[in-house]
């Protein structure tokens, strides 16, 4: 079968690679209908994390093609979506929301889901199917449910979003703008964009913000604060993972406010003093995608959201690298890949 | 009147100071009935914050003496407990619990109630009246309610101590102590307690603490995980501010737990990739303790709770030095000055 493989930062192929095989009774082997390139891919792309020969891709959507002995949830043909990491959803701390901290949690990343079949290792725990064979037109949006989707709700949800409350949103990639459109969902009275890509500021007000911040950094945080009588938002999500993006957020953030961060930290270093008297909650990391999966696809099933719009760019899996290209140079939000 | 001031590190003096008056018509003045030594005043005592000349205390309880015109909610006589921050008690900050960051809120430790008199800003918004005088055995655990207790019981909301949870407590100081008993009023279903001092694992099994671990650091981290089927605590309080106190916290913390910090940080910081992938909770910073003084003020009236037990050492006003040098020498865990 067909799958990318990232050789070196920058140099993205797409090759024949070994079809994959139950290993465990608790597998499922999957055919991709859609994958897709996620901003984290961009980091090893850019030298920024290690990258020797990698299989590449951890969002999926697509059709069971064969289970082992031991799974019972879903069966060959239904057609499935599920998290980037793999999870039982039976542990405790799967049963507390977790699934990404599962104690046998296995990262997708490093089996590669940008490829014409996967193998899903704890397949109840990590699969959910979809009510029957979805529209063409929704596969976007199902396969935006596997991270990104799942990801930006985690962040509006970390940052208790909700009823009353003003949300900011720093970062305006495929994450951050579906975490407006988790605020929206999740009934926040205003929702402040922070971008200056007009493309991107016509997609985040169409997902529910209200107001764009173009100001970055203090200059930004001010801004917010300006819109918020002096005190800041109460709820912010950090959809970037840098020091000034993390930075930006905690002082965008109101005494007592949340922030929510899931851009994955790099060279980040938080100063204790700081935080402390910013007196504000701070959670997120790796988003439980699986937590929300089942209520995030009946929304998209009943086409109450579309998520599937922050695809700006769609290739043939053979044209990865082109992906590749259009994404770090921010030609693209964000990369399907058809199979 | 007679208060103490922090020449320099080390250097404890009591000295006639003037009598405080009424400066803004929100203001009270009270006859301060017993103040105490905070593990805060320790950091300039021992250099580790700059001090010249300073006015220590902010922990009081007290007789209002006199009250500016605009003051309604106490008067002349009433006994008073109040927060280390004044507060208005009304601003959006307040009301949504965070007195500590009230948009007006002054620091007491600026005042200094380390003395026979104190003005009170913001006195309606600050200061709570007990149901009646007091019996003098209750003044201790009234005074604990002022900061100890209010930080210990913050740092158990914060970190979320409840019915069916496992909380670990990082400080065995008065705070460290205190968020126990707090947990233990919380419901928490097992306290473990990190201690390596006889008298303090004493005192933390009377109020509440279900298992003493004396290890410290990545040791006192693996016992906790020992303790809880290797996923960590759902709850940890941290009550000391330094690196190691705080990377205890966060490791011994389950993913998806809750850490409730409210040491003073001093030169900590977080590592942001860790802090991502620990996916916990993160919650603290200068305690609320106005949001929790009527229930705390009730449940010491009405004798539920002990807090003043955590005063070891009990001298009058003219020797706080000694006081000072009892805590730092560890030969106290809290001292209470009597007026």
């Amino acid at each position: 079968m067909r799958g990318v493989i990232m050789y070196a930062p920058g140099d993205v192929r797409v090759e024949d690679r070994e079809h994959p095989t139950i290993l465990e009774p608790t597998d499922a082997i999957i055919r991709v209908s859609a994958s897709c390139i996620c901003g984290s891919d961009l980091w090893p792309y850019r030298g920024a994390e290690p990258v020797d020969h990698n299989p590449m891709g951890h969002e999926y959507v697509g059709v069971v093609t064969e289970i082992g002995h031991d799974v019972e949830t879903v069966k060959v043909g239904d057609f499935v979506v599920g998290s980037f990491f793999a999870s039982d959803n039976t542990c405790e701390i799967c049963q507390a929301g977790y699934q990404s901290r599962c104690v046998h949690a296995e990262l997708m990343g490093t089996i590669g889901t940008q490829a014409e079949f996967a193998r899903i290792p704890l397949a109840d725990g990590t699969l959910v199917a979809t009510p029957g064979q979805p529209d063409a037109d929704l596969i976007p949006s199902l396969l935006a449910a596997s991270d990104v989707l799942g990801t930006g709700w985690f962040a509006a949800v970390a940052a208790e979003a909700g009823p009353g409350k003003t949300v900011a949103v720093v970062g305006d990639g495929a994450v951050g703008l579906l975490g407006i459109l988790a605020a929206r969902e999740l009934g926040a009275e205003r929702i402040i964009a922070m971008s200056r890509h007009a493309d991107r500021q016509a997609l985040a007000r169409e997902f529910g913000a209200t107001d764009i911040v173009e100001e970055r950094g203090e200059e930004g945080v001010e801004r917010i604060k300006e819109l918020t009588d002096g005190m800041g938002a109460h709820s912010v999500i950090e959809a970037v993972g840098t020091q000034e993006s993390m930075m930006q957020a905690i002082r965008a953030t109101r005494p007592g406010g949340h922030v929510g961060y899931v851009g994955v930290s790099h060279d980040v270093s938080l100063d204790g003093l700081e935080l402390f008297f910013s007196g504000i909650h701070l959670h997120g990391g790796p988003a439980p995608v699986r937590r929300f999966l089942p209520e995030l696809i009946q929304l998209i099933w009943d086409r109450k959201i579309d998520p599937g719009q922050v695809f700006d760019l769609t290739l043939p899996l053979e044209d990865a690298a082109e992906g590749y290209k259009a994404m770090d140079e921010r030609r693209a939000t964000k990369v399907l890949l058809t199979l």
